[in-house]
């Protein structure tokens, strides 16, 4: 790791409070081999702009507000999309237009559970996306407890005929989100082991970390690899789980009834949104930075992924407001659609524009919530690697440590990224991210307005160095 | 105030970690003058005990558990009694059996809200206890926004027609919880000065201090004095009130539509449960100890009032586990029910025992949540002060400070309070306490084992002073 020269941090922090510009470096530093000093001191200047104030939060506030919950799929949705595009053009970007794609449709219905004996009382729930439903007079059994999906997976197929099982594993609480790699087997797993235990339902541990009693939705695999369907299958919130797992500590048998009421309905339309700034000179190179208009239902999607949204777009809409000149290659922001169901705009995306990929120059994704970036992490060429370094070193006065060659890209970016898309993570600390990811409790009172002000600075810094150089990651 | 003697504070500190029984008083304290030494001795081996280890926490993790959420007048609040029977048996108390009652029974059905225009999307609330139900289609109207019920009380009466009400009063958080006497007149009151405005609902922004996406429910008056009814009122969550104020903001009419459903059900049964140490000497002369037994149903009632069950029946418990004899006076643990549906249980338990009022010394109720005694405050006649505060000087150690002669003795304790029995708060911190009042929320994981020692060490050394000498407050 290379130190920075001390004017970097310096006038970055300076300019968090104050109006006056920055001053322009006086000396090569270590990314002087990549940036022309004079690119490094416009992205300094984009810095401090963001320092300042950015459009970041009054976008999440708009779109949490204005549409509020879009599940994939719904006229939610399409609002969203509608809503983006008008802001878009209202912030000044070109080409902003919708791409359509169709996805399949899960709508929740009913959601209720109880404990039927030996001590009769309602537990929260909600069911997990493409979950089947169940009879509407529900399904009743005595509940079986599993510490892990894997331990579920692990009993002789047909043997928990009648049974609900549970499974009862915990999610660890970590900074780089790596907890929730770990835990989300269980949601996406459970319904389709029960269904080849022979159990009539599954209930887990919600996937989150948070003490609230607010259930985690999420998706769950709707049919095993030969087409055999999962059964119904909802989550616990934490104090339910913690109940259940006392009341089946008690040493009796604890039957349980479930009630969820879900639909899965035909195609339904959804949709990617696209803004760009123009390159000057090359405008066929592509810079792409994204997150995802859709959110599940149960919040309005402040943090998944409006903050997303608005990083995004406000790093982007820095580049237009206050460069002198358009960058030389072209800035794309994509507002994906779709995420949460299953990646229907990624996968669109990747599809729409095959021809094009071979010239998108690099992409990052935006999102894991309000956290500040701690960390920059790559996936590009053995021989870029340099390059790339050369972004993070002077995205460290922002609080950013150097990361590994092996970024993920974000979930949309997956299709790309397997194209040969080199991509990055500007990995933001997600400690408290899943105490509200796909909960209730994903509301905008969670973000403070200058919350966000770090990812912009960081996002805009990081396209302005790609977009004006002739860098290559490939 | 006066400064007690070093040993106190230091014995009953040591031995919250340790387990060798504290020196006994070696000279008389200020407290001397009401309580002889020996007493004052027994109360501070009563104090280490109940710091080192005690039944409270055990209690509520069984009533949360085994019974859960226990609303007034319903099967699990009798299904609670059977358990406070059982519990108070095993644990060797006397006299113990149920004083039945009837209350009126009001049960929650469906509860929806919607925001229909100008930005579509669905609200969180719940409807507030004693509330009409809206058509099982709903009622919608435009919203008409009060900053308090006051503002709501002077608007022409009738000149809401069709409108729907939003009373968007904060609560302000507060160590005394003084902040909820002020917050409670928009529940108690929206119904009926909605109906006198004209309006066809009532929306208010919960009673509760928490930024989390729970409503608080609440008792309402359903008609005013005039038997004029109420219109159909709910609460919203925070992050709902704080959606509404955004989109009211935005300067266009906005609409709502609002579905609840409860029912107004004949009376049912309800009860107090009572249990005794009989006094030795005096067993006429009653100190009483209480808490509710009944819940809200959202939650499972660990905080409210699950706490204070724990407490008060935990710290008589010591008294009979670790005295070597019964005090002299008959020390009764009654545990109400039907507080939260309009003080059922405290009515009946005036009614039932207004001959024996006269001869009750003192009493005291534990409802408040979890937070750590820090006033103690009397209700008794003014020559009886300077024994009320002998008490208060030996509760100083435990962190507990002066407080006045103006208790108000907990909810239950208003009618026989009115009849003259001296009453006595030991007051708790409530800083945090309305973040969880009255929610789903109200789970037994908000309270850690060692969380409720304090409070039993405090009402363990109350009583036993009380019913073991022969001071009076009348």
């Amino acid at each position: 790791m290379r130190v920075l020269p001390l004017f970097f941090g310096l006038c970055w922090c300076a300019l968090a409070g104050a109006a006056t510009p920055p001053p322009a470096p006086t000396q090569a530093s270590g990314a002087g081999a990549v940036f022309a000093a004079e690119l490094q001191a416009t992205a300094n200047r984009l810095v401090g702009q963001a320092l300042q104030g950015n459009t970041a939060y009054a976008i999440v506030e708009s779109l949490a507000t204005e549409v509020g919950p879009r599940l994939a799929g719904t006229a939610a949705e399409a609002r969203a999309r509608e809503w983006a595009v008008a802001k878009l053009q209202a912030l000044g970007f070109s080409n902003v237009h919708i791409e359509p794609f169709e996805i399949p449709l899960w709508l929740r219905g009913v959601e209720t559970a109880e404990v039927l004996s030996p001590y009769p009382q309602p537990l929260v729930i909600t069911a997990l996306g493409a979950s089947p439903a169940t009879a509407p007079e529900g399904v009743a059994g005595e509940v079986v407890a599993f510490a892990s999906l894997a331990q579920l997976q692990r009993v002789p197929a047909g043997s928990l005929a009648g049974k609900i099982v549970f499974i009862d594993e915990m999610m660890t609480r970590t900074q780089d989100g790596s907890g929730y790699g770990v835990a989300v087997a269980k949601r996406l797993g459970a319904g389709v082991a029960a269904a080849r235990a022979g159990a009539s339902a599954a209930l887990i541990r919600s996937v989150g970390t948070g003490r609230d009693r607010f259930p985690h939705t999420g998706l769950m695999q709707a049919a095993d690899e030969n087409a055999a369907p999962a059964v119904p299958a909802a989550a616990l919130a934490a104090p339910d789980a913690d109940q259940l797992r006392r009341l089946l500590g008690r040493g009796q048998p604890v039957s349980v009834k479930l009630v969820i009421t879900p639909r899965s309905l035909p195609p339904a339309p959804s949709g990617n949104v696209i803004a760009e700034i123009p390159g000057s000179q090359a405008p066929a190179e592509i810079v792409l930075v994204g997150a995802h208009l859709d959110s599940w239902d149960l919040g309005t999607g402040a943090i998944d992924d409006g903050a997303g949204i608005g990083i995004v777009v406000g790093a982007a809409q820095l580049l237009l407001e206050h460069l002198p000149h358009k960058p030389r290659r072209t800035v794309r922001v994509v507002l994906f659609g779709a995420e949460e169901v299953g990646y229907g705009g990624a996968r669109a995306y990747a599809l729409e524009h095959a021809q094009e990929l071979p010239r998108h120059v690099i992409a990052a994704e935006s999102d894991f919530g309000t956290g500040d970036i701690w960390r920059f992490d790559t996936a590009v060429a053995p021989e870029r690697i340099a390059a790339a370094e050369a972004i993070g070193e002077l995205l460290r006065p922002l609080g950013i440590g150097p990361g590994s060659n092996s970024a993920r890209g974000g979930s949309d970016l997956g299709y790309i990224s397997k194209a040969g898309v080199p991509v990055v993570d500007l990995k933001q600390n997600g400690w408290d991210y899943f105490d509200l990811h796909h909960t209730a409790n994903d509301t905008l009172d969670k973000i403070a307005p200058g919350d966000l002000d770090q990812n912009v600075a960081a996002y805009a810094a990081f396209i302005y160095l790609v977009a004006d150089s002739e860098v290559s990651f490939r």
